[in-house]
């Protein structure tokens, strides 16, 4: 029998560094040419796998494979497709499985959160029930930093040093504007059911006075009162006030603080996000001029001001996920491990894939000052690693020069998948 | 008499790049301390003459007016405030004679669009009549590109770079998603009366197939049917939508396009602006998923991604402001010329103040492609050399380090002035 092949696939929601891992998966399966024969990625994701479209990435050249670690988003496409539960939908896991015997493919790498370490998991499993048993690892990958066990997550970091950038820079263009305009500008950041975004971006401010100065988390239920006079004061202090608020953001009773106001009279969906509606109420209570943004996909795919902790974290699991096979490990995810040192460490450590399926980690209240405005240095402190260094992509004519693939695929062996 | 004193003010929305005018100006000054006393700066700009809030610059050591070169926003505080015609407010023309003989200021350096460079005019008109001439210069700013006779203003070549950047990057995400997700994505940008910096964005697109696909011009009027059918092919073709609207999109009537669907049952006005406005439209014509962004003031003061161009020329009509006004120079302003070989060069040129003020530059047509929908290569021609170049900030702990100021005024001599 040829040596065995490696499957890789992208999933969920992409970030400015998962292409950081697939480079790290691909050269580090290159150096082991004696035990991987080639590395497939999947076409979107794990679709590609269904639908038999898999990625010949032995077609790319190094340098092309090289280029990922600074390309943004899934360079050989995502999706957002769960698999159902093997009791529901058989069908699918039984196709996986022969679509991997096809190919010869007995490494399975799921570079995703937590719904694909969960699929990892179960493939692994019913792998070994079946008698064809293929090695299932694990990628960690998420904006949101919610898998449980790593200390954080790759693509968090990057996202994470946008929104801290970005309030920076636009709270010292309202601060410059204030006395005679704008007063108030709302950012709204990712992060639907936690708020380490949201809290990432008080790292901005170091000092008195420094945007953001307010910073509403979807873990504090929303006070309008306690809110709109926190504003007030901020204008009166500071001549102006920067708010970052996590579309998550909440009022008392668990809905979305958008959804509130967020229909017109036809019961049709209000089109703002939930920045444009804060910024909307203050001008209400108080008659301050105001501006908001809403950076929706360029905070995620912001590859240009990426965290080089965060890169090299991304490359790093891509390559002990490899390693974890050839060591003969399975059903475990490569986490990031932060030393107990006061001076920033980290190393890489193995989490069981099902210790971390299905767990979300929520953001410790500790990290949220007590008035809920803002973060707690104990808040800062986990941050600020997470953001430090600067890896920038290269530049042609003043444009970030990003990975293009062939993507040729490995020639088709069954019939087609018919869902 | 001791030295005459220098009298430097920013004007109107700021840019990444306004503050590195202000280094070229200061450093300058310093230069010739034989023949520049102090350089004031006006606290939130002209407003700051009118009350007699100058900021003494000399208080500012070597390495935070350095730094100034690259901090975004305005350091001394802008705004909005058009002096009225002399003939509407006299007192107001008289008042800032007043200030500047108070202070023995003999150059006024005003930074800013065609507003201010009509009043930096104004000034060096009615001093001379007045019989205490001032050297009026007028240092251009403006990221809407629009003022005459310069090739292109300072502070649009970073705004140009952060679009093309940020389509670029969105796109990559859209395009890992569109199988099974988002198949439009919109991005508003800056540009009420023109597509300068839409248009800039275009630049993103090298190759058939790259973001941006779609761009809408307030240039030209906007044609629903027209649209939504471009959508759906690129759909067709490219998998997904990425469209970079100008918030100055118009309807054929001349209304713009996010006013026209903008208001709800109530008269209330719509909170989004025009990128949800126009998703929006999508989804209802075409049913595809869509996200949108607006990323407002982080445009404009995305100094972490400014264009080395830029920065340079920022930098050089701030010095050329302050060399014109030594060698006897009156009314004239600083405009940066282009060289006609075909690799871009520049160099500083010379501009009446006259025929400056109040003209604003429109984009030319044959920019704009012949579907009104992209750019031209004449365009591209045009944009491409000015987001050229890279010109990182400093950073400290993942953040840029941006300059302090200690904004110490100098002793007022006059009474409070009562607007």
């Amino acid at each position: 029998m040829s040596k065995a092949n490696l499957f890789y696939a992208q999933s969920g929601g992409v970030t400015s560094v998962i292409n950081a891992s697939a480079c790290g998966v691909i050269e580090t399966a290159r150096k082991h040419k004696d035990k991987i024969g080639k590395v497939y990625a999947g076409l979107n994701g794990i679709v590609g796998a269904l639908k038999e479209e898999l990625i010949d990435t032995s077609k790319e050249s190094a340098s092309t494979i090289a280029a990922l670690r600074s390309t943004p988003a899934g360079a050989f496409g995502s999706c957002r497709y769960k698999l159902k539960s093997y009791q529901e939908n058989q069908r699918e896991y039984e196709r996986l499985l022969e679509v991997f015997q096809a190919h010869n493919i007995r490494y399975f790498l799921y570079n995703g959160g937590g719904d694909s370490q969960d699929t990892a998991n179960k493939v692994a499993q019913l792998s070994q029930e079946v008698g064809f048993p293929i090695t299932c690892i694990g990628v960690p990958k998420t904006v949101d930093n919610d898998l449980p066990i790593t200390d954080n997550c790759p693509g968090f970091g990057s996202v994470a040093k946008y929104v801290a950038v970005s309030i920076r820079e636009a709270g010292l263009d309202v601060a410059s504007m204030c006395e005679s305009s704008t007063k108030v500008f709302v950012l709204e950041v990712m992060g639907r059911h936690a708020g380490w975004i949201a809290g990432a971006a008080g790292l901005a401010s170091e000092q008195e006075g420094d945007a953001p100065h307010i910073i509403l988390f979807p873990e504090i239920p929303f006070q309008k009162d306690k809110f709109i006079r926190k504003v007030k004061s901020c204008v009166k202090k500071f001549g102006y006030c920067a708010i970052v608020v996590s579309e998550g953001a909440q009022n008392p009773d668990g809905s979305f603080l958008a959804d509130a106001g967020g229909k017109d009279a036809f019961g049709h969906v209000q089109l703002g996000g939930v920045a444009p509606f804060v910024a909307e109420m203050i001008k209400e209570e108080t008659g301050f001029k105001y501006h908001w943004a809403v950076s929706d996909y360029l905070q995620r795919s912001a590859r240009h001001i990426a965290s080089a902790t965060d890169v090299e974290q991304a490359y790093a699991v891509g390559k002990a996920a490899v390693e974890f096979a050839l060591a003969g490990k399975n059903a475990v995810m490569p986490a990031i491990v932060r030393g107990k040192g006061k001076k920033y460490s980290w190393r890489i450590g193995e989490a069981k894939l099902s210790d971390v399926a299905n767990v979300e980690k929520m953001m410790p209240r500790n990290f949220i000052s007590r008035d809920g405005f803002h973060i707690t240095d104990k808040g800062r402190e986990y941050f600020a690693p997470l953001i430090a260094g600067e890896d920038y992509p290269t530049y042609k004519k003043g444009l970030p020069q990003y990975a293009r693939l062939k993507k040729v695929l490995a020639e088709k062996k069954l019939k087609k998948w018919r869902p």
